[in-house]
């Protein structure tokens, strides 16, 4: 996985939005490398309000150092 | 869903906080794709009193990047 | 509610926290906007320790944000 | 309440962390201002781990502001 | 308690997580200040997986906090 | 454990993600020494959902400081 993230700018916000997500997911996926325990976990946060809106608690803080880091897209017309 | 944030710049406080809770629920989306789960979801967390905090959480940091992102509106009369 | 928000401008850090606190707020409303419900969850965060201590963690969220917005009011006496 | 708090400005990193503990607690008098009901709640967080744990994180979070607001103290000896 | 935190500038960026640790727990010897119930408390949060991960919580705050205030140790060879 | 954290620049976005997992591991070292304890907590946060979560959500806070110590990695090609 070394090669998972070459920078944290993007073009757009909602291209560092999806880069957010990204963040916040890798965590999981080396906390708990077995993919298919992973697969058997899915339901229980996908189908549960509570669990999507911790993982959206996640993305906004990497969403944020994203932002920055991008310095807000301010010169994005 | 490619051209949904085109930017964060807003003209007001209000309508920065707006997107804020847009933010917010966009990763829901992105994780529970199906719509008709993400309904039977709502009453879950829109009639927990503890649920609205956390999705008040997560606003709450989206705001900050917002509000930043706009230099907190200060030219704003 | 277009008007709730004029400004994240105050003039002492007391009426920033008090503005922090109406910006943990409103995410409920704008997310149960029935007030009658809103009524009846009441009981469930306001006498409940853990409840009131998560709308704490907002409000200080919201806070950091009003008050890099006025500049820490350092220029208050 | 209106006077309780003049300045995010204390002298010594150790009154600033003061502050953060008074910071994250007048969300809880302002969110139940029955002083009796507060008094029952105590031994909800006061003797319970997690409670006191998450108390930490939102003092946490205040002591990040008033140590940003101070320029974290670092013309004090 | 007056002195404990003279200083939020550390030596060593190692130096400067030992006290987001230090910062962590002041708060619960300040909400709780009977040692003997803090002891017992003690095996409830150093025994539980999630009171463990919601400490490293309280402790990532206040490291950011440290690591501002010493400019991220960007001297340090 | 006096030299586990040199400093907080790395070359790459990558090597700073893993640093941030490591800042968070090293809490939970430090809170709860008995490797052993350690490793039968194990299953119960790599094996929960919501567990993961949390862990990904104190990886992001403190991505948040490395990214910012290193500037964003703004000069890496």
């Amino acid at each position: 996985m070394d090669d998972w993230l070459p920078s944290l700018i993007t073009t757009t916000p909602a291209e560092g939005y999806d880069l957010a997500i990204k963040l916040a997911r890798v965590t999981i996926k080396k906390t708990q490398p077995d993919a298919a325990m992973r697969d058997r976990l899915r339901p229980a946060y996908a189908e549960d309000a509570d669990s999507l809106i911790a993982v959206s608690q996640v993305v906004a803080t990497h969403f944020a150092t994203v932002a920055a880091a991008n310095d807000y897209w301010r010169g994005t017309p």
